[in-house]
């Protein structure tokens, strides 16, 4: 349930603005990476103390800040008040249980959304709230575990290869959003490689752990939903060029981003709908498995009931009962038995019953 | 039912801005606080005199009024008659069955909005309309039962600290719905824990008090749908700065909860599709385990019904039946007896019916 | 059916304008009430020539034209020439099968809409159209049949208390509305009330009459809808001023009657998620009632198979059974009996069959 | 699977406005009248000769054109090219498939819907594509069949009455749909009075006929809704004047069949709600009468089962049962018998399960 | 599930522009294929070098580039570059997985769709992706395998006939997208023969192959979905003049392919709503079938049930048992026994249970 809703309950009461941690807690301190790169320069260092956070002054370069475990509230809060962060935006990055949104504060923008990774074998659909902070010559991200989802995009910078090191911040959020989006397709494939074969198990041999395999597919893809669809509206918002700071060239890999979430978009709700037709698949067979025995087992009861009827009459102690002492009477009813247990088993036959 | 629809037709015919209190009735008399601060003053009073109501002419000041148990029509229409509310305003505080709403008045908004409580171990939801009226240096807040919902807002307007104390009517007004959106956060981890301890009874001891729960469940969240879907509306639309009366900080603040509410609309529509889930998943558990009962039953019974065959033959009075005499007859007869059984165990086996 | 679709296809192919009164026809005359109040005026009269049913020439005065009975074509189309009514209008009066709607003419506005009444014990929910034309200074509403919907109007216009006396047609209009949307509240109490009766039902003992009263409410619900819904669109262009016939100050009195049909929307959606609920509830407790029987009943059959199973071997006719020349073999074959129906019991009891 | 999908493959590949005939073949020749009315003048023939299909110079005039047996494609064609219709135009009156809309062309307009009529007895409900052209002096229309939905149209104009011979071609073009439309309440009568037939069938003697008349109706209603519902958008376009050849009054009178169609529409939907609750009654009282027959039964099985256990206890063959020799012994057991059966009679009755 | 999500997630983490084939790899090399015609010239040439891909400079001729077996990157690479075409839109040519989109760059216009085919007897629904560039002068195609679709456009280029001939790049456009559509009528028909095909099964022979066929049939459509339904929008843009490069007259016939496009989501829709009905049809005619047997073995048991108990009672061996004494003792017994039997059939025959 905890997936669903943190408990943010424990914020009830408290002032806007109050900043409390609202999430899984851990022991690992906070981490603060800091990047500067563009017109020459490149710089990569961990930062502990809070004067070094400052984005160069230099108009030209580009810097990256980005802190990995959110839970250190003095961190985050150091941060923002450097960074003229409105008490609500850092109250938000805190409270690791938000819909994912855009919010244009002039001088920079907030946008929240959900990464996605899915975990070893036993497929744990694990989902981590990462803000983004993106101001004219800088970004800042949070990210509420360390993922490793930015780390391709720590390697283009640092080989200075390709558009990445030539452009300015709003680029640089773009190639954030874009490896979180790309991380999607890679748990979607997972749910549908789970999806195929539970359909294969379906049809060679549905059990009871077929339906909750069903149901927590069926979770999982709510849970997915959840996450994915309001980040088409936050995209739509900057693609459309509601912010002053995503340039025109920008906004053209904005719209890409935007078309791999509409498409991841339209998977979840394609595998929604095959979802909802293995339910009726498992429960039909499930029954016609059921029904193919109880009608065998009825069928055998109804060929020997009459049988043993049969023997019943001849078990009557009634002293004068001719057939009895015939000669031939005991073979004959015998006889009679299998012609009638014949007769039913052709009869059934017939009818399709068997 | 009371919850779905309270007993308006009493008003049926009646002149519109009719006064009459629409609810559960109470014993208990009105309250009414007054609370006055900001511009370095401080003061609240309990009043019972009208002549309290006004607001202070001091411009620097805010006044907050808040009435508890609104049954008591006198005092409602005499406030409102003081504030000049239009006549529709006062009989919509004291009809308690409105939808969540809002009205722009110029002087005045008028938002209705309800509050949402879940009391003691036996969950039951309950709900309280709330009317706020925001003016320009006021706030009258009138409360259907004397809930403790605002009791922080007022500990922190004391203690004077945060921005409550230094901002205006619309930075109280906010104050006063985040308080009510907060608690239904509350409502929903309640709802959250049922939910989870029924996928538990579901799997491991479904009963028909289980679908009992589920349907309480279900209808719980019908009823807060109703609660809190309309609040969306009323938020937008303040937010959005479609009254004067709310200033352009205060927006942001509007904005966030606003933001809370989609959130738990979220959650809501998300505790609405598990549930549906859960209703599949119970049927068929149910059924599943009917089902296996019967199987088993059916199947002693088919095996032996053959044998209680074999035995009537030979309790068969013929007078020839060579096997009658044959010195291992009897044994001979109890072996295939027990033959038959085993063959049809295994073949029950090997074809996975048992 | 006739409550879904009236014999309309008696108008098929006469031209546009044609006046064929469709309904279900009455032997009772129309009669023609004229009030004229305001101003210090106060009229009131029952007319039978067309020559009384011009309104009064001073415009301080309010007339108010009432016909009921429409079927009585020769009178629709009286007034209908008279205050310059379009040939469609006339028609659609005469056709008492419309949906809700509002149409401008400029000098009129015509409104349809649909009054709803639950008559006596066996709840008969019965529907009547309502027409009216709002003039500069005059309505007319015209009833289907001569229910008392408008009587409270009528006492308060002849009391000359309240808004009513000083304002003009438009607020009338609006009386008029606000008491067929006041009746709603009355049918869905009715209906609520049902609901509940049934909700009891079905825990304490559903059968296929509570089936029957489920679909039956469903249905009223089907209709309910069908009246009210469109109405909603109805009030909306009132309300937003589309047309110059309704003042400002009114407008804020078909907001509130808005309100109400909005609340009326929202309680018909409410009890269809609640009817739906329901049926779910009927056949799950009427499967598992009837599941509960055929395992008992099994049971006892499987408990009795293998007890009949002994009796058979030992009914059978060997010369050679040792056991049956035992002198202790008779108590020990019954007590074989009861240990065999003792384990099963115990056995059932441990597996919660029983 | 016609009625859902003409063979429209037969043009796949070929040019766009190639004149193809799509739709059942008839053997029957094109018919050509042509109506001249309007300013004292009055023309009706049958014309042959392409050259009497120019309208009359004369602007007070209105031209009436119709085609029966679209299938004829040269006569087709040759209007097309005197009237300078666009080839798509052209290749979509011989295309009866289309689905109901409305082009503007500038000089006239092009509208296609489709007619419905409920022929004989069996009711097989038949659908044929009408298109209209309207120019500014000239109306013309192709019908697929030879229906005689525009007879009475006709017979309006020779008697000369009603605006029909006052107005424009806008006004019979008004005229042709109005007759169209008021067709689909004959079609809906018939509809409703087959579910008020089948709702009697379902609660008397459901059967497995009744499903398939059920799936019958659904099926009908899919259909019928794909020929109403996009007709809304055509006359809502016409309505609201979005081309020029329509003028102001008639716009009132396209509000109207506009109305219509909303009417119809709305009791389709009623309709199909009405079948889906059908489905489920169905479903409920086969399953409830199968489960009656079965209870019954099995009941009687299980109270035979004690029965003949005692009787196969007495059937033993032990040397030593003391009851045996009693003298009351069989009578005795008769008595048990006969006890055993009452109890369990009467517990049964008890538990209400009899 | 191939069909659903190509294994886009090779691409996870690389840079945007990235030039990777994602899709079913081929052996085949890909064919570029130049056709130039217009303005009295005609050329037609299979090229191999990059050099020949530019248009010619001739303003009144059209070039179309024809690309089959994407999968070659380099190919596709080489005339990206050689026509300015944006990393971006290279990088979504290869991705042969996209949704159905337009993207305007001003010089041209990016168009993606999806072309079906069924192949053979099996029924075997395929897909491919067709990239249009509609530039000025020329355009590109991309098709995904080496389909035969746009066979027939090539044929009228080559005969030189209709206007396709003497229109600029947009009728080309054009006459591909048309054609592309026109094969989805061809698709839409074999999936309606098949469900015309299963509705007959259904009646006559229900198995559990049926559910599986339906099944099929269900996904095909969810599948045909994804790719249609996007293309709306998209010609929708094209149609209402969105890009310059789509001149007036030919923005008519887009509105035809459009109109084609509704249409054949039209009878997608109409598919799935019959095919949801099928599966009711289907569960309830398998669950009829079953209990009808069921019915009539029960039956026979509780037929014969009585009897048997009838000849145990006289199997007893009560040494007082007068009816076994007596001369017609056995005859009266089978007498009494064929009576109960029969007046058993007729009360289950009464009660129409058999």
């Amino acid at each position: 349930m905890a997936r669903i809703l943190k408990k943010r309950s424990v914020k009830s009461g408290l002032p806007p603005g109050s900043l409390v941690y609202v999430g899984d807690t851990s022991t690992r301190p906070a981490t603060v990476t800091v990047m500067e790169f563009g017109g020459g320069v490149f710089r990569e260092e961990e930062v502990t103390s809070p004067d070094g956070f400052l984005p160069s002054s230099d108009p030209s370069t580009v810097t990256w800040i980005n802190v990995d475990q959110v839970h250190q509230v003095d961190v985050v809060a150091g941060i923002g008040e450097r960074f003229g962060l409105h008490p609500l935006v850092v109250e938000d990055i805190l409270n690791t249980d938000q819909r994912p949104k855009m919010e244009d504060f002039g001088d920079f923008v907030y946008i929240v959304l959900r990464a996605l990774t899915c975990s070893g074998e036993s497929f744990g659909l694990e989902t981590e709230q990462i803000s983004l902070i993106l101001g004219r010559t800088y970004v800042i991200s949070f990210q509420e575990k360390d993922g490793a989802v930015f780390e391709k995009v720590r390697d283009r910078i640092r080989a200075g290869k390709g558009r990445i090191g030539r452009s300015g911040a709003d680029y640089l959020a773009y190639s954030l959003l874009d490896s979180v989006v790309d991380n999607y397709f890679i748990v979607l494939e997972r749910i549908g490689e789970r999806i195929e074969a539970l359909e294969e198990t379906l049809v060679s041999n549905p059990a009871p752990s077929t339906l909750r395999a069903i149901h927590g597919l069926k979770r999982d893809l709510i849970f997915l939903r959840r996450s994915v669809w309001p980040l088409r509206e936050v995209l739509c918002g900057l693609q459309r060029g509601e912010t002053a700071l995503v340039s025109a060239p920008t906004q053209v890999y904005i719209r890409d981003v935007y078309d791999h979430t509409i498409h991841a978009i339209d998977t979840l709700e394609t595998f929604r709908d095959m979802i909802s037709g293995m339910l009726d698949i498992y429960l039909s067979s499930i029954s016609n498995r059921l029904n193919e025995v109880m009608k065998v087992l009825t069928m055998i009861a109804t060929i020997f009931i009459p049988l043993t009827f049969i023997a019943g009459v001849y078990g009557m102690n009634f002293l004068r009962m001719p057939e009895l002492e015939w000669a031939w009477g005991y073979p004959a009813v015998l006889f009679v038995m299998a012609a009638v247990c014949v007769y039913m088993i052709l009869y059934f036959k017939r009818k399709k019953w068997l």
